[in-house]
């Protein structure tokens, strides 16, 4: 028997300055309250479309073919993967944190040939060595992290995909951590097909994760021949909903929706760059901050930086295990350790969304200073 | 530019009678309001773990292995049939509706030999039949739909699991619309896998879907070889996230958590039993006030339908697709038509959570009889 779910949730209101989930734009919580609708509702049909329009600016496209997957981001990441790279291609990925190793897997799993390119974690590929390595391979598709979660490593993409084009090959970019609080620019990059999350730059709760395909890129896969091994993460399949006549695929989260709606509309009011800018600010405050403090940045290089995600070791002698409880027991606070081969030596913090303010910067490098 | 996301959404709140999405229930609503939390935050992970033991009183089962795949029903049907159908095996089919196509697919897709028992849609597998079957094709894993939301049939099991069992075959049974609302059973009928959602008995908005596994069919899974072709629905990797030390797969979606922790306290508070009588109940009223003004059933035998899906055929002359735009417009009613082969031949009509009560039956009656 149950004991307990017949109480009501009473959660505590944590500061969420972690990698993500990311403290959640108010109009997100308040649009869940509205009424679920069936699926092919003139007036949900009617929010998916102004989401998918959002999605667009956000994501720097004019892709036709911008949607939602029904999943988390590495549910959105493994469509990119399972979509575009066939059983027996060549698949480069360029390496150089845990959710790049996330790709090179999924990668595996489609039976490709998965080549990588590695680089020490917290630096960013040059347009060398992405010209080398991907004339050496000559592969089908490449990959790429835009904003590495793992390092607080930010790489647009501009020293890989002239090389890639070059190659034939097509160019899947993770923009998971960029999109929404720094520039994505897929089509001014040349990005065939990228996947992200809501739970990050968005300011929405995680489970709907938006994606964009390039319409040649959408043409490729229109003349793929082998069967995917997968139906739910099919893009020719759920491509199908967003589209008219709206064939069933599978049945969309209308509260998750209405947050993505609302978290869009709230990036509008303040205009893209203007939302850039804030967290642009707002990650140089708190690494000077951290910086004072006796914190190391991972990436060394400013230019190199995800804005709204800093990375640093902590001062000689801090256990970061230790200090992030004190930051959770004294205030609230939430920030993460390190992913993979950086666990227990770095930090991630995130100011993202309504945390990405001069002030709430102050408050958490205060807090900070009180529990080292 | 976007024109309208900085709009509020407004959605109208329609009566939803369809098959699901349906009606949420208000404890669901109010839950999702709750601050999210970070993936592994104590408070969470309790809610996680209540949510859980929910489900194994719902799913009638001691399964440990009871979680939540983070996608729509078909994506947990995808990660059933993705983790216990290996390529090059034999799976059997028991075929009379979409949702049995859909697995077929699915398993097609795995590369499985895939054979199918195929019977009238609307119709049930007798124990005979599924006995001849199976000893004819010695299948390593069969599926079968207890509740074929295409069809409004419920299929318990308990012809099909024994004789399976006997064979050595591994049994999955789709349990997405028969799950919160009607009798289940796992442990006391024998199946080995099982999936569902949340937007149909449950009484929750979608995106979360419950999965059960049994001791031994994890075990098996355990000595799987053959790499999946998914990672982001792989089960080894999944239920590490759900038990200690709630290793990293993906990040879950706190709303939809909070809103299934809320929907299964209001069944535990109406007590299990007592939410299945009112859902017979309510379907039983409603194919009867639907008998008397013309409509015929699609499933015959009483004892075979799914008490809160009612399918019938609409009265001579009346056109299905105008019916139902006319009970949108004049009531703000959705039901829903046909599926595959029975597009445009039937209605499906949900009565479900906070819909099946007399009042909302007597209402519904009224409503379609206004519109014939």
């Amino acid at each position: 028997m149950l004991t307990t779910t017949s109480k009501r949730i009473a959660a505590p209101r944590r500061l969420l300055y972690g990698p993500g989930p990311s403290a959640v734009e108010p109009r997100a919580y308040e649009a869940m309250k509205e009424p679920v609708l069936g699926i092919r509702d003139p007036y949900f049909l009617e929010v998916m479309n102004e989401v998918r329009a959002g999605l667009r600016e956000v994501f720097g496209t004019a892709n036709r073919m911008t949607f939602t997957v029904p999943a988390s981001g590495s549910g959105a990441m493994e469509t990119a993967v399972a979509n575009f790279v066939q059983p027996g291609s060549k698949f480069a990925v360029f390496a150089a944190g845990v959710f790049a190793d996330r790709i090179t897997i999924m990668g595996q799993r489609q039976r490709a040939k998965v080549v990588r390119l590695e680089k020490t974690w917290g630096e960013v590929f040059t347009a060398e060595e992405a010209e080398a390595f991907i004339e050496r391979e000559q592969p089908d598709v490449i990959a790429f992290v835009q904003a590495e979660t793992s390092t607080g490593a930010y790489q647009s993409g501009r020293a890989i995909v002239p090389a890639a084009h070059k190659a034939g090959a097509l160019v899947i970019a993770d923009t998971v951590t960029s999109l929404g609080a720094m520039p994505v620019e897929l089509d001014a990059i040349g990005i065939d097909v990228t996947f992200s999350c809501s739970q990050k730059g968005l300011s929405c709760p995680a489970g709907l994760s938006p994606i964009s395909i390039s319409p040649s890129a959408f043409e490729k896969l229109q003349e793929r021949k082998e069967e995917l091994f997968t139906w739910y993460l099919d893009l020719r399949l759920m491509s199908k909903y967003f589209e008219p006549p709206h064939v069933y695929h599978h049945t969309p989260s209308p509260p998750l929706y209405y947050a993505m709606h609302g978290a869009l509309g709230a990036i509008e009011e303040e205009g893209l760059r203007n939302r850039w800018d804030r967290h642009k600010r707002a990650g140089e405050r708190l690494i000077n901050g951290l910086m004072k403090l006796g914190f190391e940045p991972l990436v060394k290089q400013a230019e190199h930086r995800i804005w709204h995600l800093t990375t640093v070791k902590p001062p000689e002698g801090v256990d970061e295990a230790q200090f992030r409880q004190k930051l959770l027991d004294k205030f609230n606070i939430e920030i993460a350790g390190g992913l993979g081969q950086l666990t227990g030596k770095i930090l991630r913090i995130g100011t993202m969304g309504p945390l990405a303010t001069d002030e709430n910067v102050h408050f958490l490098t205060e807090a900070m200073a009180a529990c080292l």
